[in-house]
């Protein structure tokens, strides 16, 4: 068995990144592992936050505010996002989780919230058994060229465009 | 708040159908839901099988043998799939889960060991309110027409590519 741990990116416009990174923790964890869910921009309840507190090998911090960013990311929103990367910073340093998912760090960097630099050396500074989770549209290349493995949700068709709205347990 | 159920359709050739899924269950509990995930094609351990199992309200039943198919279908793999789509007939008449998932209900399609027809008026006969989600690669035009939602995950990069195997916990 290999020992190596590599680098998912999960991007694209459509529906299924969040919830294939929280599918990949669920099954972590049924393999014994320990998984860190770290979520930026997002700071409100998701549905999925309570089901996951059943699980003592999972945690989860969210480093954005209780309201989507609207145009322009203000100061607090700039601030939550780096204590967030500092934080994460730390969670790989110390080397205890075996997955680490960083939910929406792709729209962190789409609002410019940090830079790529720092992410790539985030990325790279990981412990060599550590698998990273990367998900959020508008990839920079920069991640798609580090990561192992690139998946594109690619919106084809979506209820949203026939008038359904974000559904609590479905959306969010 | 709307109390229409959808179809979903995670389709493409890409890591995170499955996943996706998982996570859609996962959100859906933690808003109080009750659901069902029927595996076709599968029957091998999966490491999530034991992670969900911590759930009461996830039922999950594999409707596939304990390898995968090669090259031609055999008897009992028909057999396994007709023996889950009859179950599953009945989970969607009963109408006690909430959302309903139909994992590799494509690929079961794919190597044709039920007809398209079957799963579209199983799909059909849907209580208004519940969701269905089907995962597969090879989804037929049939369902990407039914389906409210559609994503493609389309593979960007995969680490199979560098000579990583699939691992427990990552692909299993």
């Amino acid at each position: 068995m290999d020992e190596k741990g590599y680098i998912h990116l999960y991007t694209g416009n459509g529906k299924g990144k969040t919830t294939a990174a929280i599918g990949l923790a669920i099954r972590a964890v049924g393999a014994g592992k320990r998984v860190y869910i770290g979520q930026f921009v997002k700071g409100m309840h998701y549905a999925e936050l309570g089901a996951l507190k059943r699980f003592p090998e999972i945690e989860v911090r969210q480093f954005g505010l209780d309201c989507f960013i609207k145009n322009k990311p203000t100061q607090k929103d700039i601030d939550a996002a780096r204590k967030g990367l500092d934080a994460v910073k730390l969670i790989i340093d110390e080397n205890i989780f075996d997955v680490v998912i960083l939910d929406e760090i792709c729209i962190a960097l789409y609002y410019k919230l940090f830079e790529v630099s720092e992410v790539l050396e985030l990325v790279k500074s990981k412990p060599s058994a550590m698998e990273i989770v990367l998900t959020g549209r508008y990839a920079p290349q920069e991640l798609i060229d580090i990561a192992h493995l690139v998946t594109e949700m690619k919106e084809i068709k979506h209820y949203y465009k026939i008038g359904v709205e974000a559904r609590k347990g479905v959306e969010y």
